[in-house]
């Protein structure tokens, strides 16, 4: 079978067999197809799509270059969370102790901080001496002794998804549905999952800009996690802002610490932000077998919250995986950045607008982030948002706080923030946080 | 610049500038851009095509990537002739030698077989001793003494596109007209051409199938060579079955030399093969300015075949360039090759069809061409064909003969050319051999 045929193939629009993809794939990793062939092949994707049954096989086979976690020996449905990614989404940190001091295992597999938007396990590095690369009979230990465990992608988990994504995003076809569908679903059923609850988001501060292609890639997601036995929620949700009141490692884990301490009946931290963790945690649990309703579940994540056993949970990880709680006990003992800037209000009136993409790269540039893999990140670097968008601001007032060791930033750094940020005479609207919920009985608008 | 946001604007259909142009090629030939990330390119240019100034700058960096010599020095408008392929297409070898009988400067830089199609380049090696890799010197000499000069392409020639076509060969990215045509041209003006003729061929045996894409390259590579200042005409060809009698390298040297030396009054040789030869022929002694009209260019291409003079410019040309002309005048003394078959046909009636691709691959199983960049090829290797389609044949008639060492390919070559000839009742109305002759004057349908 010659590459250039199968390229050829998907160029013109027809499907190929999974004879043909494996082919493809089995032939990459051997290094008898080139990654000048794979990368032709999928930009010919990009315009060409897959169909269903393609996109099945490509994923099937993805999951199949590696190892396959058998998780059968722990009791309980397991249940995973992914989000296609955002800025300043840290419901991870707060869902999966949350969700597993419920009683459904969690076994989570992060990925690292991707163009503007972060990552959790660079938050949870940012944890001095968590360790995020446990091997898989680490991982298998510790999910079976605390229903929770957090690391990041083995070498031995979907390798061909590693080694194409790599090259995906140096060639610009990572914004491929069946490919982006594929790639999130091999490593996390690979992973040893029984069920998932997946966070897609669209808006500015999103992969998928518009509201379509996001619908699109969440039916994919659904329909595809569903064809291999997982029961799948997809929440369709807003990226236009923020999520929350941080961006930057270190910041995100003490906003996270914050909302997970909240032990009183009103919840602490932005309301954003657990409005997301709750809607995402309730769906869990739901899937998990621990609740008969969403309106059960949420019930549920309140009360860990509430109750302190989230909290709990989140600091029982973190010595297990060799993190230094003190830190989070204490949150102030934490190193500081050596330079810190307010963004103030110039006139009165309402913040209309905080651009999320903008603040990304403007975190990125603050050392919270990387500009090529590999590179080293400040984990106390970022900006901290005293308003979010819709508030009344008044002139003088902070609207936000950027932190960071590189002065020679700090100029450009809020030169661009204050081009992201919009003040003005009246209130704006704004779109829900969450859209819809979609899943394999169709999709429920959410309010 | 980021070579991925390059990649990302073609792919997202936008035009991209001299600059960006300028910093995909120069940074693949540093190293700097990957050939995964220009192969990616390539394909989002295959969906999203260019416009015609992204030609044109894509071109002009090809050109300037290398050396354009300058042939300044010699009398007269120097035309060469470029055919975008097919199978027993063997013109060049008649054609060059005619024109130049004819006092135009004939600098021909040619390729190897390609696909399913020859390359002239090959047909001329298998003249034993015959020395296509003069370097520019030897080039600039040659043509200067005797109006002639046949070579390959040299390292200083358009670096960028030797390196990209292998690239593009290898990632089913060749069929892209700006890039054919950026490709074609950029060879062709380097080599110091002041006007050009060009066949570009459709149907089966063409790399271009339908004529709708035909037309459009050949508009494409008027318009484009018209901007460089080099006057050109395009002849639309048809390629559905092989052009004259042949199919092999030194075969068709053998069959090129016959119609050289068809001194008399009715031009020996296939009649396909001399009318588009002298339809060429006198496209280029009118634009190399010896004739007024094509009539006027193809009577002195005629007289040039008549009198013998091509012939003998023929001879002068090989004697110049190494090859051993006792061969060529006595073409008997060449080897043989060792094993021959004939097919016959099975019954009474007209033969409809000689299918051209079919033919050109079942010439690569005789040892003719190679199916990997540098195999070693077996001249002798081929086929001859003893009727064209149309004609009469009667069961049991020699319709082809074939030629080569390798037993072992006989059978299923025998069975692959079987398949590729239909012998039908009724006779065939013929596609017209040349359809049209475009320039930037329009376009002349020919008849």
């Amino acid at each position: 079978m010659n590459p250039v045929e199968l390229i050829k193939k998907k160029r013109e629009g027809a499907a190929l067999s999974e004879n043909e993809f494996k082919h493809l794939i089995d032939g990459y990793l051997s290094g008898e197809v080139t990654d000048y062939q794979i990368s032709a092949f999928f930009m010919a994707c990009f315009f060409q799509g897959m169909t269903p049954q393609e996109t099945k096989t490509f994923t099937s086979l993805m999951i199949n270059s590696g190892v396959v976690v058998d998780l059968s020996h722990i009791q309980g449905k397991k249940v995973d969370k992914h989000s296609t990614g955002g800025v300043g989404d840290k419901v991870s940190l707060i869902l999966a102790p949350m969700v597993a001091a419920c009683g459904v295992p969690v076994p989570m597999i992060s990925g690292r901080g991707l163009g503007h938007t972060g990552g959790t396990l660079d938050k949870l590095e940012s944890i001095p001496g968590f360790r995020t690369d446990l091997d898989l009979n680490e991982y298998k230990n510790v999910i079976q002794e605390l229903n929770l465990v957090m690391i990041g992608q083995t070498a031995e988990i979907a390798p061909a998804d590693k080694k194409m994504y790599a090259l995906r995003d140096v060639t610009a076809t990572v914004q491929c549905i069946p490919l982006i569908a594929g790639s999130i679903l091999s490593k996390k059923i690979a992973e040893g999952i029984d069920a998932l609850v997946l966070d897609v988001k669209t808006g500015r501060g999103a992969f998928m800009r518009s509201i379509e292609q996001a619908t699109t890639l969440a039916h994919t997601l659904v329909h595809l996690a569903e064809e291999f036995g997982k029961e799948t929620f997809a929440f369709l949700t807003n990226m236009d802002q923020p999520l929350g009141s941080t961006i930057g490692n270190w910041l995100e884990v003490v906003e996270s610490v914050i909302c997970l301490r909240s032990a009183g009946d009103i919840p602490y931290g932005s309301s954003d932000l657990m409005e997301l963790t709750y809607a995402q945690g309730a769906a869990m649990v739901l899937l998990g077998g621990q609740a008969n309703s969403l309106q059960e579940g949420r019930a549920l994540c309140e009360q860990a919250i509430r109750s302190g056993t989230a909290y709990s949970k989140f600091i029982e990880l973190i010595e297990r995986q060799g993190g230094e709680i003190s830190f989070i006990e204490d949150l102030d003992t934490y190193p500081r950045s050596r330079f810190s800037a307010d963004i103030h209000a110039t006139e009165d009136g309402f913040l209309t607008d905080i651009n999320p993409l903008e603040l990304g790269y403007a975190a990125i540039s603050l050392g919270a982030g990387r500009i090529k893999v590999g590179e080293a990140i400040d984990p106390k670097a970022g900006i901290v948002l005293q308003k979010k968008t819709g508030e009344v601001v008044r002139a003088g007032d902070v609207i936000l706080t950027i932190y960071t060791d590189r002065e020679d930033q700090l100029l450009s750094v809020k030169e661009r923030i204050r081009q992201a940020i919009k003040v003005g005479p009246s209130k704006v609207a704004l779109e829900p946080l969450i859209y819809s919920l979609i899943s394999k009985n169709g999709t429920r608008t959410w309010l």
